[in-house]
């Protein structure tokens, strides 16, 4: 098998809902804008595609319009994680079949307190064993409650089909470690917007970012800037871009993600139930914050 | 609707695997054996039943075995809840059809920071509202992080579909409050039994009870002791019981309640992957402790 | 050493203030009404004593004030614990010297991460071994994020100076497994009053409880009617107690606790700052709970 | 009164025993060492320092000893907090008297479910308002299970008497929420330094570092390198710190902090109980690890 390199900016994309139903052409209209931003390639299935709210049929429908939408030189990596490896296993090789070019996969989480190091290894690596596309970790303490040891990210990274992972606590002294010791071709994804700058800056090779979907082309423009080293320039979008990841994050969730990328000309709406859509007062919060980072006019 | 009454002990069954494959017969059977313990009906595709490890048609065969093999006077009581409001509803109606109940609904946790008061009690009251059956809520910190705050229990009590709550907590403090304040017909159901005796002593109707697997006759005089006020010699049952229920949840999960399932002659067997088999040395571990607790000669 | 034993009602008593500067002479008036309720004995300088706002000078003269005012059969237990062993040695004897009949030693938790077992119970033997009066464990871990191992506290109740442990989780199921397991002489004291009545139930033979600060004739009922073994009238009246409860403790903490014995005629006061008194809206919301409890006409 | 620049590097000091007993001719040592490598100041009576494990004399005869030993140019910032806002108003001022230049103020947090935003900006700006030097926000979530809120934070940072914040989350995108938000006098520090690049590129002044105790001219190395513009080799140097960081820090603590420096040629001796000296076996780890990061040959 061959390492997959995953490099520069990646949107996990939503799933955009009509009357609670999957709006397919939207989606693939949103892809096709997505196309010509810079980015590198998608995440789909991700959180930010309220995969846990959709069905096993909905997920193939989303994965095959995707493929097809996006463009034929960018990878379309697919959120393939289930609690069970079986499952994972199973669902993994459809999406390989659709045209998948590699698999997130998240850690099992459920019966956390049981999710030693062993279980999680012993996970991953069969995973890794039994699908015909490279797979990657996608750690999310944040949703999950299960924070993977660096050790453990370790071992796996040495596993010639674990190819990254998507790495979401922000935090760069566990970045710094895992850029220590992981694997040479082993891929550090950085999975949250407000860390990008200093991730890149410590060596991290891409960005999974919910805020590339609203504003894919800052996100690579971070990028382009610590890549061609004007530290000084990055710095100072980043910062920019600060209170809107923060906004269509923590604040205000999924719900706010998809109300940005309303205002902003993508297809977004309301998010699925149990999720409730945003107030009209919030929506015009974000609108002020869109406005404050310029952009929005 | 008709409020239905959920009194006594329910054991929340394991789902027994050969191979990785779903064991129809031998859950049958454990079925058979179960119906002539004194217990007073089944929870399905609980935590316990690994539920997060089925797919969605292996679900429908284990509740229709169930349903099936249990003596006509249990009620069957179906984990039906997912993340998302409209899958519950979805799968509520198909178990419905299959024959359950009543459906033990799950709090949505993934988006855990966004699950409100308002977004919990929504998801609740919706799907209350449009199932053929009642349900009753399951909170289970110990796997969701998330924790319902009595105000919310107490308002969805008043739901005329909603029949009442599984507790896990164990805290008596927490359930003499919503004892003091749900509706009067609503059924508090503790959820841990190491709290057995004193949440029945306290007021709640019955137990769903991860020990009632592998020592349903003991949970079972338990709560008949209490019924006839005999506090005393259900006090000492109690504490007998509590190291066997601590090293088949906490110690050991389901790993170890499916291995002393199998040394009291049902059929446990391993749990599906990522959750490890019990090690040869836990199993002896936990032989010691069914010995000490006269369950074992 | 002999044993003490610590059964009944102790109430971990406030400390007044009057413009941020202790009222003794007010202190001692509120134990001289205690000392007439049926509660037997007193508990100084714990957390509700607001310990961690007094100096040294303050906490020897806060503990000779009670001892002085309180009955001659009453113990008074007093909070000595700090983070050093070796202070907490220190300061106990100086309790010791002033009359304290027994130590409550709070958990040292700043550098909660290396607080192992080992280093627990090292801590707590040594202190044991070298004061000349009894020690009680402190075990709350909604102020030091820290929870003993059940595994610890069996060990260290084999100790012929620990007498006790005074446990605030509110856990049938952990308290169980600590009465199945402790020494004969170890003394289980329940640490929250909504689970007295559960607590008292199973085993324990007292309660160290914020209520019995304004409502003591309560406390000590309930204690009465579990030991005449009226459960039904015990669970009435905890019942009753619970929202009181929670409102000086969990809901409005210290300040409520204080503003709820400023209602019913004992003096409470202000808490120190950082620390904020209770907003007027707080305080009525505080006497309507009273009020319906018939603590107040 | 004038904004104080915290700029640079400032060890967090330890305090040296010798059977128990602070050892001050050590610690003037130490400090005289410290004195020629390059950094800037001096934190006293830090976490690090075992503050929670000294009388208030030996507080203040440490304070004292580093004043007289410590370089004339170099400001000696003391550890002044506590539980209560009244004692940290008088301790700041006996530090002040004692020669401090500035007070590092930790949240108060035993109660820290009553510690909201008000209480702790009230404690806060009382402390600054009343005493006579400048102070800083002293916020270690890691200890105080507390975390500040940015608003909060930004609030703070525009009364004149509140200098900056020592902020231990090593999260980025916290840090860079207050870079844009705070006063333009207000200082960030970092509190790890395994953080340390990252924060000074992304904008922080300075770092108050655990490793500059063992390793103070690397940590000025790398605050240089950024300051000139060389991200590439403060990059280096920060990954190969980040291990040595980690030992004595997350995983040996303040046992292995001194280790560190005893095997570096300071005093470090062992810390006081309840904190366990550190074995042999992790004392050899240590010493691998220093010279696997060049500090040791």
């Amino acid at each position: 098998m061959v390492r997959t390199e995953i490099k520069g900016i990646f949107p996990p994309i939503t799933t955009p809902f009509k009357n609670g139903q999957i709006a397919y052409d939207e989606l693939a209209s949103n892809v096709r804008r997505w196309n010509r931003t810079g980015i590198n390639g998608f995440v789909v299935l991700g959180s930010n595609g309220e995969y846990v709210y959709l069905s096993e049929d909905e997920k193939r429908k989303v994965v095959d319009t995707v493929v097809q939408s996006s463009s034929a030189d960018m990878p379309v990596i697919v959120g393939s994680g289930s609690e069970s490896t079986q499952e994972t296993i199973r669902s993994t090789k459809i999406y390989a079949d659709l045209g998948a070019n590699a698999a997130l996969v998240v850690t099992p989480h459920y019966f956390g307190g049981k999710m030693s190091s062993i279980a999680l290894e012993n996970h991953f690596a069969q995973v890794a064993d039994k699908v015909p596309i490279p797979i990657m970790i996608y750690s999310v303490p944040k949703f999950t409650h299960l924070e993977m040891t660096a050790d453990s990210i370790i071992r796996l990274s040495k596993h010639p089909n674990i190819i990254g992972i998507k790495e979401s606590s922000g935090n760069v002294g566990f970045l710094g470690e895992l850029i220590n010791r992981v694997d040479v071709n082993f891929n550090l994804v950085v999975g949250t917007a407000s860390a990008l700058f200093g991730a890149l800056t410590l060596g991290c090779v891409g960005g999974i970012l919910a805020l590339a979907n609203l504003a894919p082309e800052k996100c690579v423009e971070i990028f382009r800037l610590v890549e061609k080293g004007d530290a000084k320039a990055a710095k100072k979008l980043q910062l920019k871009m600060i209170p809107v990841n923060k906004a269509v994050t923590t604040t205000y969730g999924i719900s706010g993600l998809k109300a940005a990328m309303d205002l902003l000309g993508y297809f977004g709406g309301a998010p699925r139930l149990p999720l409730l859509p945003i107030s009209q007062k919030d929506r015009s919060r974000i609108e002020e914050i869109l406005q404050q980072a310029d952009l929005l006019q």
